[in-house]
């Protein structure tokens, strides 16, 4: 590609609005341009990227044993109906009407769409497994879309969906595609992390998601750095950190804490580590439409720990959901206000849940149910019953792994997600086959998505600097740029340019010859903005001497070499980024 | 491809709604499923026949210096609401709300959000001409979609769209386009006809229509078989087939005609030719919220031609639309029903256009304006004013072509457009750049449609028997299939099978083996439905005597072929097809 002949349109500022650097770094490199809030126009860089994401994905999914088809952007009402996900999803489903006033939704993805299928395709245990996927346009009609491609409203995903004879067969399938987004997204050059993961609102019973590690990114994932053990920090499982509860040997003690309505304050005031503390949680589930069965819950966690919410979602007893508790719930139930609440003595009964570590507790501070007073001394089986116990807590860096070593925190970005989904969509829409023996049994389905348009971001989330963005090499606009210095001048310097150009071509290598009139300067922040990983410069000076120069984009400092050593030279240092 | 790892499901009945030969096909072969009225899902050969004709339409179109991008699916309505189209636009434009209940529509084209980047993007003369493209799912609502992927309301489209200086360069722009799509169409194997085209409700100056030629086309063509002229019958130059008037050699007569209201029984009862008389169309046009200025119009035709809407259309005084009179109005214009009006004397004065050949005639025979009777004999100038003159009419096959020869008619199916834009999206927009004297300028646009999906239908209709369809080389699901007899039980069979899938392979032929357990009835009938062009028969009989069988889709037998020239057979053979 000659530059004169192709789009390039940097810009100096970032719209106002672009919030992360992938964004700003995006739209200054001129790979998008918005159409709407949310809703991108990939320009014409920002499309190679995005091809070049898609072709691996695509090549490893075959490599696979994938399938590939094109299921629709507009998909009907009904099988979203049957699926239940009409109702159950969110104001992100985009619900519209064509003309003769049927429902219909922008697609944000398909597992009714392709079970429909599955029920209609497959009649036999001959023709399994099978794992279908597309390339498509989603849609997620975002509440407050923003930071650009991270989280559009269009956007571009790949999902493929296996379907399986039994539970061992679907997990084999659900292994293949793991293995398989192993190897993608270590092909596109990311520095990444597969994670176990919560299953949210695709259902099923097993996921992992893959993380591209960066400190923008809106998930954290627990890790342990001496081993592959890796989770979400929404699943990650916190450890007991005391092994054996100590004896009792404090009194309990009311204590007057003024103003104290926060375990460091009471630590504080009472000169003792945050650690004695116990913090208090309210939270109350109800039955819909059955006012007198909502029923309050007392969490405890120790003072310096916080509350992971989808463990919470999953206890016992809370299966349509819970919220915090009212003042109003609290005053009744504690005959108190917040701040000094605790476990002994309530008002009224109520189900109290530990954390682990709780648990262990032994001569614990906690609230007294009065203003302005705590307990201290106190201990568990003396003061209150045993409590009920279970993990409630997000793991702290730190804390051990029970598998030996201590837990590690990072962020990352989810770029992709597998689900064993089981017979969950399979159920609802009756897809069934028949087995061996003639009889009908339930497909087994897992799902497994990739952000397509998401891993671009995400790669410039974890791959920029000051000067614009790094691309990984497997996903650039361009391979290498050629920068030549007064090419509209100068035939020797044209003349090199061009050769190279063609050499590199024939190649193979994705190169662009910058021939625009542009000074020297704003050609190379140019092309330090768009990111292409390899710069060579050729100039009159250099040629004299016989020799270009070659830069990579995290390079300090040029190379020179001779002009006859060049191609070997870039094909050389090609591999090696 | 190995079809055990694939998926291949033919059905041996199209659904009863499938009317036409593609749909029909393309649902039996598996090639496509209906998820709802107009959408489909691509199954996994009917997407590699997208892919393909995708592949060949982005080489040209690089080739031809278009540079790819790819706008949203989802577009915001102000951009619509500023080039006019939000109103003007029928209901075959989805109109959709978000939860915020913003207006915005699924395109079916992209001219505003084009011109809206290029406004923003193009500042100079120095970045013309620039043609960006994209290839992207398009949305018509249609009122009842059928037919397949003919007029699906789901649909693939690469559209194009070039901004130059001025006019001269956009036409040439134009002409690149032109010959770019010659190219295309040649290299999708397709028989097809470039044709002077009405440019509808694009807008513009002039255009093309690109189509295949098939019997079950929608659209008319006019061409000359001697000639490369070859225009859509709606905007085809009908001829005057009377050189000169004959004198005025009969009376005015009024003849009693009754219970005549055609011309053909007017001419039979008369015992003359039907060419001897005058067919009369009465037309309103009005003025929207000014009934007063509502005028009728009779235009008139040889009672053996037909009107052309399009032509009538453009006539002066049509700009606004037009429509047929009704009975009130034409009772009220000419005091007589349809049947047996005339232009000579209505009651009330009336513009009379007739059309070239209708000018021409003499002693004609027209309607007296008096129920059962028509006059014998009229001629213009002596007997009712000369009339005002228009192309009106429909061209008829054996017409004269003015440049030589006779016209003929065939049908087509439109699979591609060019238009020549000019001003018309870049004024409403206000898309101008600085000139070279630095003056503000107005772009100068084109715009260039392919229908990727319609082209695989279009391909069905102009290539089928009884059998299924037959692929053109360049847009098959696979080149070739290797039908091994019996491999399950003979491993000579087997082998010789996977040698041959191998050595394709290697040589770089899309080709599938049919290793499913399979009866070769069912085998060789499946392959013909999906409409592989060349099928190898590989049996432990031939193998015997060191021979297999190759066929071609549209061959009547095989030909027995040597095991060791097989693929030099099979590779010269693909080049034949």
């Amino acid at each position: 590609m000659h530059a004169s002949k192709y789009h390039i349109n940097t810009l100096k500022e970032a719209p106002a609005e672009a919030e992360v650097k992938s964004h700003q770094l995006m739209t200054r490199a001129g790979m998008i341009r918005k159409a709407a809030g949310g809703i991108y126009t990939y320009m014409p860089m920002g499309l190679k990227v995005l091809r070049k994401i898609e072709a691996i994905v695509r090549d490893e999914m075959n490599k696979a044993g994938a399938i590939e088809l094109l299921m629709p952007v507009v998909q009907p009402a009904e099988l979203w109906v049957e699926s239940g996900r009409w109702e159950q999803y969110g104001g992100e489903l985009l619900r519209i009407k064509d003309r003769h006033n049927r429902d219909f939704v922008l697609q944000p993805t398909s597992e009714e769409v392709i079970t429909d299928i599955a029920r209609n395709e497959i009649h036999s245990w001959r023709q399994l497994p099978l794992n279908f996927y597309h390339i498509q346009t989603k849609f997620r009609d975002e509440r407050r879309p923003r930071f650009g491609l991270m989280r559009g409203r269009e956007f571009t995903m790949k999902d493929a969906y296996s379907f399986d004879r039994d539970e061992a067969s679907a997990q084999a399938s659900y292994d293949a595609m793991f293995e398989a987004y192993m190897r993608i997204f270590g092909r596109l050059g990311l520095e990444f992390r597969a994670v176990a993961a919560d299953t949210g609102s695709i259902g099923g019973s097993r996921s992992h998601e893959f993380q591209v590690i960066a400190d923008t990114g809106e998930d954290l994932i627990v890790y342990n750095p001496a081993s592959p053990y890796a989770a979400n920090l929404e699943l990650a499982e916190a450890p007991c950190l005391i092994a054996e509860r100590g004896p009792a040997t404090e009194n309990l003690a009311k204590t007057a804490t003024p103003d104290a309505p926060k375990c460091e304050i009471v630590a504080e005031q009472l000169s003792r580590p945050l650690t004695d503390t116990v913090k208090c949680i309210v939270l109350a589930t109800e039955v819909e439409g059955k006012p007198e069965e909502t029923r309050i819950w007392l969490l405890l966690l120790r003072g310096d720990h916080e509350l992971n919410e989808v463990k919470t979602g999953k206890l016992p007893g809370f299966e349509n959901g819970y919220r915090f508790a009212t003042e109003d719930e609290i005053l009744e139930t504690f005959g108190c206000i917040p701040g000094y609440l605790g476990p002994i003595s309530p008002v009224k009964p109520i189900t109290v849940i530990a954390d682990r570590t709780v648990a262990n507790m032994s001569n614990f501070i906690c609230g007294a149910n009065e203003q302005g007073y705590h307990y201290t001394g106190a201990n568990w089986g003396r003061d209150l019953p045993e409590p009920q116990v279970s993990d409630l807590r997000n793991v702290i860096a730190g804390d051990p792994d029970p598998q030996g070593g201590n837990l590690a925190l990072q962020r990352g970005i989810e770029v992709g997600h597998v689900f064993f989904l089981g017979d969950k969509y399979s159920k609802a829409l009756g897809a069934t086959f028949l087995e061996k023996d003639g009889k009908p049994a339930m497909l087994q389905m897992g799902c497994y998505g990739i952000g397509i348009s998401r891993i671009s971001a995400a790669a410039i989330e974890q791959n920029h600097d000051d000067k614009g963005i790094i691309w990984p090499l497997a996903i650039a606009p361009f391979e290498v740029v050629i920068c030549p210095m007064g090419l509209q001048k100068s035939e020797t310097v044209r003349n090199a340019s061009e050769w190279l150009y063609q050499e590199l071509q024939a190649a193979g290598v994705d190169v662009i010859l910058d021939d625009r009139d542009t000074r020297p300067g704003i050609m190379f922040a140019d092309w330090e903005l768009i990111g292409v990983p390899l710069r060579i410069t050729i100039g009159d000076r250099g040629l004299k001497d016989n020799v270009l120069e070659i830069q990579a984009r995290r390079d300090d400092s040029a190379a020179k070499v001779p002009v006859e050593e060049a191609l070997s030279h870039i094909l050389d240092r090609l591999k090696s980024l």
